[in-house]
């Protein structure tokens, strides 16, 4: 029997988890792992925190080295490998070492795409001059962090006030910083709604950050080489640090000119198996199309939790297993400053264009007992179909101990319940965690 | 048309959270609430916190006053006022006015009896002596703590390892006092496996407490009316003060004197309405029994936020309503020391005793993620149903963090998904909450 060979271009959070899998089903395979970045398996979402300097150093965001992944698995992983084009029919890749120049062919028998996301840069003048970052890899991040040290910039300005540019924001409010943050819409973190978002732009401001909301940047200035100032549609901001926090695209372009179909987003266009229209080629992660719960539509999302649950699938099915996976419902939480801020399934700015009638409740109550030592203030934003109550979504700001509450919801509407089971849910209750009703379910109630 | 009067025995959780719902739909109704202690409303779980200083006084338990429940809601709250009987033909009581040791008759068209628990106290030499205390009703609490400011007590002896037991040895050593804890079985927390609780028992001792697993009290000794030690089969313990922690029961003396059948662990037998066997006579709270979601048997529990569920089911119905309660799952958190507990559905020693086949696993992950400052351990043991996958019970004993992860678990169990389905949870990820697998899902994947 011949030995099945198995390729993945990618080694980060989807490619080394599928890697694994393959391992543990295929014990007697070849694993062979390209990666053009100097590092495997490294959590990116990790990155704010080494340069915000609660990380002691880049080390430990790597969770397992190339050298691990052979000693331990048997898996041959290329670091500084970039993999050019591939050949879908002759079954080859054409691969680069990025530190040796040379080229070569390599070919497979089974093919995974896990190239992940890429960051979004407008073309706008001087965003690709010295000072200017965006952060996807390790190595950005690790970069910034160097010219930090060289340079020892005062002045930041973030563009785009998403997870990484609030992360940044308060990572350089912590090293002391004057930090400006610019987002051409009217409030920060647009999967929010605006409601809800005002609490963390309040938040924001309150640690020190100067919000500039509905306002474009134009253009980024330099004096002898050195950033001088980032300019919006409506000011100069004085700066000599820009970080770009403008989201981020799948990283679909190889697997286009491969001749692959897209799906949403330019995503890589995949089944429940993760399989993509061409036998034997795979995607998973940040660059491969995945599914709505709430929407039953195809959908695009790049986070470290659903790449691992992606790749695994990957992995098992290209071993020969028979996964599905079922789909996102669009989880997400992030901690800026002492606000914690969650969301789970559609919010009411999604749902404006879709098909769905709905009615939304905000409650504001406390994280534990009311009576307990430092019980923090909690906000719930809930939304459910009009009629039946279907939980379609819920969004949170609150103070330590709120954002992982949303797991409920996403769980919720994971088993399609509806506002009235939720209220009945056995949660848990004691004074330091909740109040008798998890808030969660005081909003359900307003919903009944 | 008639105007309904509504007769509600017991003044907490339940009581008045039905007697709000019935004020909701029925507005011109007359409500009256009996109440045998001097306080409605309050939260008994902040006793603990109380005692260890950590709530500055008894007021903050106090969620609304008698007078507060007339001027806002037109409800005729009593304190002081012990129902001794209830004829259930004639529809009348009769209530002892406390105060004034008046006695009176009282005529319903439609009763709720939310009489609670209350404390287990074993017929042993001395346990009725002064300083002996157990914490049922926030008297209990009040007269406790005045006992402590006036007699200076340095050596406590908790009796019972369970939830009050170790929260009131946490509040005493939080006094600087020398605390022993005694429970005749060799674990504390006995609704947790062993293996778990083992963790719970180091993180007690480690903040002081003396631990006498497998003794059992056998008398109290006095000095001058004063407590001189607790005896149990193995040693003398010395002593100042004595808690007893040794559980609860449902308070449903006074509905079985009135000929309303008793269900599990003598609760009041209702139906998912909370209706007992006798028209227009129902219960809730502690006092009545309840079902459990996964054994699909009847089952008891004392605990707030199932008394405020059942409370608001019985309130809706008796006003005219069609609401079901489906049940609980058995969820139960607390904090002790710096370690958070927590459990669901079914432990391994409740599965023991019942017709189900499982296996369990136990893992050791962390709560943040590991690079993030301060990432502090969780166990995490999970038990699923063989064959299917079923999710059975989950116990997780943890640091901060920790505990609320339960909630995902008891929401999954409610909605019958297997460990596979809890893998694919779209569970919120972000390096200050979590890991990109979520402990549960790491330890349901251990179980595939």
């Amino acid at each position: 029997m011949k030995r099945e060979k198995y390729v993945i271009i990618g080694g980060d959070a989807a490619g080394m988890t599928a890697a694994g899998q393959i391992r543990k089903l295929q014990p007697k395979s070849q694993i062979v792992v390209y990666e053009r970045s100097p590092h495997t398996s490294y959590s990116a979402c990790g990155m704010p925190y080494l340069i915000g300097g609660l990380v002691e150093n880049d080390t430990k965001l790597i969770v397992r080295t190339p050298e691990e992944f052979m000693a331990k698995k048997n898996i041959e992983a290329f670091v500084f490998h970039e993999v050019l084009s591939v050949d879908i029919k002759a079954r080859t890749l054409e691969v680069l070492n990025i530190q040796t120049g040379k080229l070569f062919t390599e070919s497979f028998d089974s093919l995974l795409f896990a190239t992940g996301a890429e960051p979004i840069r407008p073309p706008i003048e001087g965003i690709d001059g010295e000072g200017v970052f965006s952060l996807s890899v390790l190595q950005d991040g690790l970069r910034l962090q160097r010219f930090i040290e060289e340079n020892n910039p005062q002045k930041a300005v973030i563009v785009g006030g998403g997870y990484i540019g609030l992360e940044m924001a308060e990572a350089f409010c912590r090293r002391g910083m004057n930090v400006s943050l610019v987002d051409r819409s009217f409030q920060v973190m647009n999967t929010f709604d605006i409601d809800m978002a005002d609490h963390i732009a309040d938040a924001i401001q309150h640690v020190g950050t100067s919000l500039y909301l509905g306002e474009t940047l134009k253009a980024i200035e330099y004096n002898n080489n050195r950033i001088k100032a980032a300019i919006t549609d409506q000011r100069n901001i004085p700066a000599d640090i820009v970080i770009l926090g403008l989201g981020v695209r799948p990283h679909s372009k190889l697997a286009k000119e491969a001749g692959l179909p897209l799906g949403v987003n330019d995503s890589i266009l995949v089944n429940q198996m993760m399989e993509t229209e061409i036998e034997d080629i795979w995607a998973a992660g940040d660059c491969a199309q995945t599914w709505h719960l709430v929407t039953n539509k195809p959908f695009w999302v790049a986070l470290g939790s659903v790449a691992n649950k992606t790749g695994r699938i990957a992995g098992i099915n290209m071993a020969g297993g028979k996964e599905h996976f079922p789909g996102v419902v669009g989880t997400a939480v992030s901690k800026h400053c002492d606000l914690e801020v969650a969301r789970t399934g559609l919010s009411e700015k999604e749902l404006e264009d879709l098909d769905f009638h709905y009615e939304t409740v905000t409650i504001k109550s406390k994280v534990q007992a009311g009576y307990y030592p430092g019980a923090g203030d909690i906000h719930v934003k809930m939304i459910a179909e009009v009629p039946g109550g279907r939980v379609l979504g819920a969004q949170i700001v609150g103070a330590h101990g709120a954002a992982k509450r949303i797991d409920v919801v996403a769980t919720a509407i994971s088993a399609q319940m509806t506002v009235r089971q939720l209220i009945d849910l056995d949660l848990g209750y004691a004074p330091p965690f909740s109040l008798p009703w998890d808030p969660i379910q005081i909003a359900a109630r307003q919903l009944l």
